[in-house]
C-alpha cells in the first residue's frame, strides 16, 4: 500500500524534475552576441510551451522502474527529457516551414515572423542543443537511438508529403505514417531511461511498445481534434489537415462507411475534400459516425499501451503513466 | 629521406581511404521503402561531388601525425571524414533553401527540383546520417565538437542573413562571418583526428589553427571567384553574392579604396551594389585593384596556416597539407 505521504513525495519529485527540465530547456547557452538572435528565436518557440508530454513521459518511465536510483540517475534523465523535447521542437519548427503554417501553440510561427530561412536555421540550432544535452549521460546507445528516431521522423514527414491528397490511402499506410510522425518519439521517450541505464535492459521492449501505442492514440486524437476543436482552444487553425490535403482517420472512416452505404455520398465527399470545403466534410464525418470509430481505435491503442505496462511493479508513477494514456484521449487541445 | 616507394605507398593509402569515405557517403542505408525517396534525394546531392576538401583534410591530418597507427585507427578516421562531409552537405542543402539557390555544383538544387519542404527534410536526414557515422569511434569529444561546429555554422549563416546589403560591414565582421561560415568546419576537419586519439592532445590547438586559417583563405578565394569565374566553371551562377546582397571582400576592398581616392565613385558603386548591377561593380573592383588586395589577404591566411604545421614532423602527408593550401588559392572553381 502506498501511503499519502509517499504519494506527495513522489509528486514533489516529479514536479522538481519537470522544473529542472524547464530550466535546461530555457538555459541561456552562451554570451556570444552572434548567438543571441537565434537563441531568442528558439526561446520564443520553447517558451510558447506545449504540453511537455514527452519530458513527462521520460521522467515517469524512469521513476516507475523498479529500484530506480533517483539520487544517482535523475539528473541524467532530466537531460534526456530536455533533449527529447528539443528534438520535438526542432522538428515542429521545420514542419512549420514545410507546411507554411502561420500559427503553432497559439503563437505566430517563426517562419511567419522571421521568414523561412531563419526558421530552418533555428531548427538546426535546436538540433545542436539537443545533441549537447544528450552528451550528459555519457551513453552511446541513447545517441544512436535519438539519431535513428530523427531519421524516422523525417521519413514520416516526407511520407505524409508524398501522400498529400491521397484519398485512397490504406488504413495500414495511415498507421505507418502516424507511427513515423508521432509514435517513434513517444517510443524513444518511454524507453530512454531503460536504454540509458543498463540494468533495465529487459524493460526496453515493453516500454517502447507502451510509448508507440500511446503515441498512436495521441495522434489519432490530434487528427480528431483538427475536425472538432475550435481554433482558440487548439492554438492553431482547425481544419488545417483538410486545407493541407492531409488525409487522416476521420475522413478515411467517413469514406470507408460511405463506400458501403452511399456511393454517391462518397463521390460528393471526395469532391469536398479535393476543394478543402470544411462544412460538407464535417457533415459527412457526423453523418457516418466517423469520430466514434476513431475514438474506438484510439481507445484500443490506449488499452494496448496500458497492457504493456504489466512489466512494471505497482507504484504511483505507473499509475501516472496509465493516467497519461487516459488524458491523451480526454484532452480538448 | 623519403623514398619513392614509400611516397607511392602513402599515396595509395590516401586514395584507398578516400575511396572508403566515398563508399561510406554513398552506402545505402536501409531497405525500408519509406526511406528510398529521401535516400535518393540525398544521393543526388552527395554524388554531385564537390571537392571533398574536408574529408581529404581529415585524412591527411591523421596520416601526418607522428606514429599514426593506420591499422588501428584509419577506419575510425574514415568514418569521421565521411561524417564531416555529410555535415557540410546538410548545411549546403539548407543554405540552398535559405538562399533560394537554383544551382549547386552544376546541378539543380533540391529546393529547385523537389521543393523547399523536401530540401529541409533531406538536410535533416543528412544530419542523422552524420551523427550515425560519428558513433563509430566511440568518442564523446568528437560528438561534442561536431555539435558545437554545427551551432557555429548556423550562427554564421544567420549573421550573414542579418548583414545582407550591409555595405558598412567592417573587415572584422567580414572575417568573423567567414570564420563561422567556413573556418569552423575546416578547423574541426583538421583537428578531428587529434581530438579523437587521445595521445595527440597537444596537436589539437595547432591543427585547429591550421584548419581555421586554411578555411579563411579558402573562403576569401570563393568570394573572389564569385566575381571572376564564369558560371560553367563555377558550377553555380557567378555574381550570386551580389544578387543575394552578400557583401564580401572584393566589394569591401573596392569601397575602402574609393573612400580615400574617389568619394563620388564610391557613391556610384554603392548604388550599383544596391541595384545588384554586376557590370559596374566588376569595373569598380578592377579599377581599384581590389582582387589583388583580396589575394594578399588570402595569401597571408595561407602562410599562417602553413606556419602552424611546424608542430608536425616532416612527411609526405605534411607536404600534401601544405600543397592543399596552395591549391586552395590557385583553384578556378
Amino acid at each position: 500500500m502506498t501511503s499519502n505521504t509517499s504519494v506527495r513525495a513522489g509528486e514533489d519529485l516529479l514536479n522538481a524534475s519537470l522544473q529542472k527540465v524547464e530550466a535546461l530547456l530555457t538555459a541561456t547557452y552562451t554570451d556570444h552576441p552572434l548567438e543571441s538572435h537565434v537563441n531568442a528565436m528558439c526561446m520564443h518557440v520553447i517558451s510558447a510551451g506545449g504540453k511537455r508530454m514527452r519530458p513527462r513521459l521520460v521522467l515517469l518511465s524512469a521513476l516507475a522502474l523498479p529500484n530506480f536510483n533517483a539520487d544517482n540517475d535523475l539528473d541524467n534523465i532530466c537531460h534526456i527529457a530536455a533533449a527529447i523535447e528539443l528534438l520535438h521542437t526542432a522538428t515542429l519548427v521545420h514542419d512549420d516551414v514545410i507546411d507554411k503554417a502561420p500559427l503553432r501553440r497559439g503563437q505566430p510561427t517563426l517562419n511567419d515572423t522571421d521568414g523561412n530561412h531563419a526558421a530552418v536555421l533555428a531548427g538546426d540550432y535546436l538540433f545542436t542543443r539537443c545533441f549537447d544535452l544528450l552528451q550528459k549521460p555519457r551513453n552511446f546507445d541513447i545517441i544512436t537511438e535519438l539519431s535513428r528516431t530523427l531519421r524516422q521522423l523525417v521519413v514520416g514527414e516526407l511520407y505524409q508529403l508524398e501522400h498529400e491528397g491521397d484519398v485512397n490511402l490504406s488504413l495500414d499506410t495511415y498507421y505507418e505514417t502516424i507511427y513515423h510522425k508521432t509514435g517513434v518519439l513517444f517510443e524513444l521517450a518511454a524507453a530512454s531511461p531503460a536504454i540509458t541505464l543498463e540494468q533495465y535492459y529487459d524493460f526496453i521492449a515493453p516500454l517502447k511498445e507502451f510509448g508507440r501505442k500511446l503515441g498512436i492514440a495521441f495522434q489519432i486524437k490530434d487528427d480528431m481534434l483538427d475536425y472538432t476543436a475550435d481554433s482558440s482552444t487548439l492554438g492553431k487553425d482547425a481544419g488545417t489537415d483538410l486545407n493541407d490535403q492531409r488525409i487522416t482517420l476521420p475522413v478515411l472512416m467517413a469514406l470507408r462507411h460511405l463506400e458501403q452505404s452511399d456511393p454517391q455520398g462518397k463521390e460528393q465527399l471526395l469532391q469536398a475534400i479535393k476543394e478543402a470545403q470544411l462544412e460538407p466534410v464535417l457533415q459527412a464525418i457526423a453523418a457516418t459516425n466517423a469520430l466514434e470509430e476513431c475514438e474506438k481505435q484510439a481507445q484500443q491503442a490506449c488499452d494496448e499501451a496500458i497492457a504493456s505496462l504489466a512489466v512494471l511493479p505497482p507504484s504511483e508513477f505507473k499509475e501516472a503513466l496509465i493516467s497519461l494514456c487516459h488524458k491523451a484521449l480526454q484532452r480538448q487541445n
